[in-house]
């Protein structure tokens, strides 16, 4: 066994959190390989929402579906920013799980990326629809200029979070170089 | 699905790192729980090499393995420190695996703590006798006098191990008062 990436361990918590027919968030769609994980994972009986500012990123995710086969009908994509989640979804909609991949678009252009202001009024919105057990995954990248400020903000947003309502877990590794992605998981438990 | 905490976590590695017949060490066997554990996982055809510096750790070990059936002949506990662990395992015996707890015993005199120094010695004498994709697990409690010095003592020590031949995680909880255990694995890559 290898110790699990970042990435390769929010793909974990998504699969032991999330289950067929239920509602879900990608917020930063980038190439589609996170909308692609949770379509699966919800079935053709779950939602799924997708986020992401730049329309190249909802094209590729929209052809990366495609490609893939899976039906679309229940998969909602938007060309905007996911700090308007809460705008987007029913108000009495729960989501039992919500991924984000901050930093830039992998292959597109670099200079277009997440912030940290958007990307907290985008994780206070899916909070205020998690249900019970539901996990709020966010993977930083944080090598390029404000990366590091993001991911700061990120974790300072997680640890102020009351552990009444809210378990936050950091995962991350500490001996690589070259800003290896880390990890914050948000989980309901009240 | 609950995020696993640091425990729970370090059992979750172990059982993916350990198979019957492999050689492990508890560096703290403390009430003997993970021993108990770690001997279930290497069965009667691995060996488990347990180490404390208090003779009722031992004793309370020895006492929750017969409670639970489980043959010793494979067992060696020794009521020594763990720094010691170089010098007690044969020179070319591999491990797939260590557990370390760091703290006091629970239920026992709490000024006997582990220390940084020893602790380092012991966690360099089980990285000697790693072998591949095999890992090195410490649990830190940390709420006592001199604990969190030990904490970042291994946490230092771990970010300075060579990223080509280690991965080092880190897994926290990052919203907890009362200072929550954390978890450093180290896996062995090369």
């Amino acid at each position: 066994m290898k110790i699990k990436s970042a990435l390769e361990f929010s793909h974990q918590l998504l699969s032991e959190s999330i289950v067929a027919g239920d509602t879900v968030i990608d917020c930063t769609t980038g190439n589609g390989h996170d909308t692609l994980f949770l379509a699966n994972l919800v079935g053709k009986n779950g939602t799924v929402y997708g986020f992401d500012i730049q329309a190249e990123a909802v094209n590729n995710t929209k052809a990366l579906l495609k490609k893939n086969h899976v039906e679309t009908d229940h998969i909602y994509l938007y060309n905007i920013s996911h700090a308007k989640v809460d705008e987007v979804l029913p108000d009495e909609t729960m989501i039992s799980g919500a991924i984000f991949n901050l930093g830039y678009l992998p292959g597109g252009n670099k200079t277009i990326v997440t912030y940290p202001e958007t990307t907290i009024a985008a994780i206070k919105g899916c909070l205020s629809h998690l249900c019970h057990n539901g996990v709020v995954i966010v993977v930083a990248y944080y090598g390029h200029p404000g990366g590091e400020r993001e991911k700061n903000t990120v974790l300072e947003f997680g640890s102020q979070l009351d552990q009444k309502r809210y378990s936050v877990l950091k995962y991350s590794f500490l001996n690589q170089k070259h800003f290896p992605p880390i990890l914050m998981a948000i989980q309901r438990i009240d």
